[in-house]
C-alpha cells in the first residue's frame, strides 16, 4: 500500500542513468538534459519504506521524528509540512512542536532536552532559520540536540564526521542529496574541475570538502577527488564567471535567483542547483511557482549536459535523505 | 637573559612589513622579496617568553610539554629536538618519551592516558608519522589526547574548532603560522584568488577553510574571504598550472620538491611554502641543506612579490605557534 502511495505521490519522471548507455545516446538526449530529483528520491524512499516496515515489525514501534518550529515563517511551515507528508508516506510517526515567535532561549533548550530524554523520539529537527532574537544562538541550540537523534547532521559531532576518513554515519541531508544526484549521473569526479558557490557551514563548505577529498572506495570515485573552487559573496563577479566557465560541474548553494546564467556555463557541464529562494515576479505569482533556484534554468538547460530543476531537483532528494538518516539513527539506538 | 638567548638564536633578518609602506617602495624591494619566518617567530616567542615568566611567577610551576616519539625516524627526531630547543629557550619544561618502533597500540594509549592524568603536564605532542603498524590508528591515538592538552590542535574537537564562527582557542600550529605570515604581509585577502595545493586533514584542508571563510573581525580581512581552489594529487598538472598562474596567493603543502615552478607563478604573486621534504641531490648533501620545500625557490623568487624559504620560513613560525598554544592551554587549565 505504501509503495502505491509513493508512486502516486511522485509524478512519473525519467531517471537520467537511462541515458548514459553510450556517449552517442547522451548527445541524442540533449533535449532531455534535466536531472530530476524525484526518481532518485523515490528510490531512496522505497528503501526507507521497507526499512521502516521491518523496524516496526521488529520493535513494535514506529520511528518517531519531531520537528520544532519557532514562529510563523511561511517558508519554514511549508518545509515542515513537506517533510511531514513524505515521512508519513514512508510510515514514520511525525510530530510538530510549534513555539511562539517570542519563546525564550531556556524554553527552547527545555523542549530539546525533553525530546532528547524521551526514548520514543528517534529524530529531532530544529527548523531553521530561527527568529532574529535567537539566531545568534543557533549553534548552541543545535548542539543541545543529542547527536544520535540529529537527523540533520548539524551538531558539531555529526557535522564534523563528513571529514573523517571512514564513512560518516549521518551526513547532512542536502550534502547526501548532491551525492545521490552525482551517483545518478555516474561520471567519476576525479580530476574534474568543480565550482561550489556558497561557503555556508551546513551546505557549501561540507559539499566542497566532500567533493575534494581523496577517494576511499571505488564508489566514492564518483563523488570525490575533484579540484574544487569555493566561490562566495566576496568573489568578484568576473572571477566567478571565469571559474564557472571552466568548470565541469557547478554546484550553487546561495539562494539568489539567476545567479548562474547561460554565459557562465561551459557546454556539456553539469549544473546542480541547491539554492532556493522566493520569486515575486508576476510570472511566478500567476503560475504559483514561487520557489526558484540559483540557476537561470530555461537558459542554462540549453547548454548544460545535466541541470537540476527547482523545485523537483535536489530538494526532493534532501527530504528523502533526512528520512533515511532517521531510520539509520533509530536502528542504531536499538542496537 | 631569555631575550638575549632568543636574539642570539635567530639570525638577524628583515621583517617584510618594513617594505610595505608604499607600492613604489615594494617594487623597489623586489630583490628583497623573501618572506622570512624567523622575525615573525621571534616576535611570537618573545611574547611567549613573557607569558611563561608570568605563568611561573603566578603558579610556581614551569609549563610542561611532553613529546611522544615512536621509533627511530630521523626526521621526527630532528623535529622533536628542534621543538625542545625552542621550548627550553622560552622557559618551558620539555620532556621526550621514546617508544621503541614495535610498541603495541595499548602501550601507546597507556602512555597518553598517563600524561592526560598527570596534572603537571600541560601539553602533549604525538610526533607523526607513526610507524607503519600503527599508522592506520593515528586518529584513534590522537583522539586519546585530552583536548585541553592538545597543543597540536589535532584532536577531533580542536581540529573542528577552526570552522566555528567564534575564534578557535587552539589552532593547528601550521595553520596559525600561515596566518601569521599573511598578517605580516598585511594585504587583505578578501576577493583574492588563492590556490591551496594539498588537501591533508591537518594542513591543506584547514588552511583552505580558514582562507575562504567569511570575515569575522577587521583583522580577519587579512586571512579570510578569499576565493580558494583546493588542488591535490588528482588535479591534472595542466590544470594545476592554470589555477596557479591565475592565483594572487599560492600555498603549497604537499612535500614534493620543485612542484611549484617559475612558469606557474603570476608576476607579483605571494607564494607560501608549507611543504617539507628531504633532498638527496649532490648539492643538498654537500651544502648540508637536506630539507627543501615544494617551491623552486631560486626561480620563483625572481617573479613572486613574496616567497617564503624552506628552511627559515613557515616552519620556524609553526614551532613558535605550538609553544603559544601550550601557554594558552596551560593558563586555561589553571583558570
Amino acid at each position: 500500500m505504501f509503495c502505491l502511495a509513493i508512486k502516486h505521490f511522485f509524478k512519473l519522471t525519467i531517471s537520467p542513468t537511462r541515458f548514459l548507455v553510450t556517449d552517442t545516446f547522451q548527445t541524442a538526449s540533449i533535449k532531455n538534459n534535466i536531472l530530476y530529483g524525484k526518481p532518485v528520491a523515490e528510490r531512496i524512499l522505497n528503501r526507507c519504506q521497507n526499512e521502516c516496515k521491518e523496524y516496526i515489525e521488529k520493535y513494535n514501534h514506529r520511528p518517531k521524528l519531531v520537528a520544532i518550529l519557532v514562529g510563523g515563517n511561511e517558508s519554514s511551515k511549508l518545509y515542515v509540512r513537506n517533510k511531514q507528508r513524505i515521512a508519513e508516506h514512508v510510515g514514520v510517526d511525525f510530530h510538530v512542536i510549534n513555539h511562539l515567535m517570542h519563546v525564550t532561549p531556556s524554553n527552547l533548550i527545555d523542549t530539546i532536552q525533553d525530546l532528547n530524554n524521551d526514548d520514543s523520539v528517534d529524530g529531532i529537527i530544529l527548523q531553521l532559520p530561527l527568529p532574529l532574537h535567537l539566531i545568534d544562538k543557533t549553534e548552541q541550540f543545535i548542539d543541545a540536540i543529542r547527536s544520535d537523534k540529529d537527523v540533520d547532521g548539524h551538531t558539531t559531532l555529526n557535522n564534523y564526521s563528513y571529514r573523517q576518513s571512514s564513512s560518516p554515519f549521518v551526513t547532512i541531508p542536502v550534502v547526501d542529496a548532491v551525492k545521490e544526484m552525482l551517483l545518478e549521473i555516474g561520471e567519476p569526479l576525479q580530476g574534474k574541475d568543480v565550482v561550489v558557490i556558497g561557503r555556508s557551514k551546513y551546505v557549501g563548505t561540507p559539499l566542497a570538502l566532500m567533493l575534494s577529498q581523496s577517494n576511499i572506495t571505488a564508489k566514492s570515485d564518483l563523488i570525490s577527488g575533484a579540484t574544487v573552487t569555493i566561490c562566495h559573496r566576496h568573489t568578484p563577479s568576473t572571477n566567478l564567471t571565469w571559474y564557472c566557465k571552466n568548470a565541469d560541474i557547478i554546484i550553487s548553494a546561495v539562494g539568489r535567483p539567476k545567479l548562474v546564467t547561460y554565459r557562465m556555463v561551459k557546454e556539456g557541464a553539469i549544473v546542480i542547483d541547491v539554492g532556493i529562494s522566493k520569486s515575486w515576479t508576476d510570472k511566478a505569482v500567476v503560475s504559483n511557482k514561487r520557489f526558484v533556484g540559483d540557476v537561470d534554468f530555461d537558459e542554462v538547460k540549453r547548454i548544460a549536459r545535466w541541470v537540476t530543476p527547482v523545485p523537483g531537483g535536489v530538494g526532493a532528494v534532501t527530504v528523502a535523505c533526512l528520512i533515511s538518516n532517521l531510520l539509520k539513527l533509530a536502528r542504531q539506538r536499538k542496537q
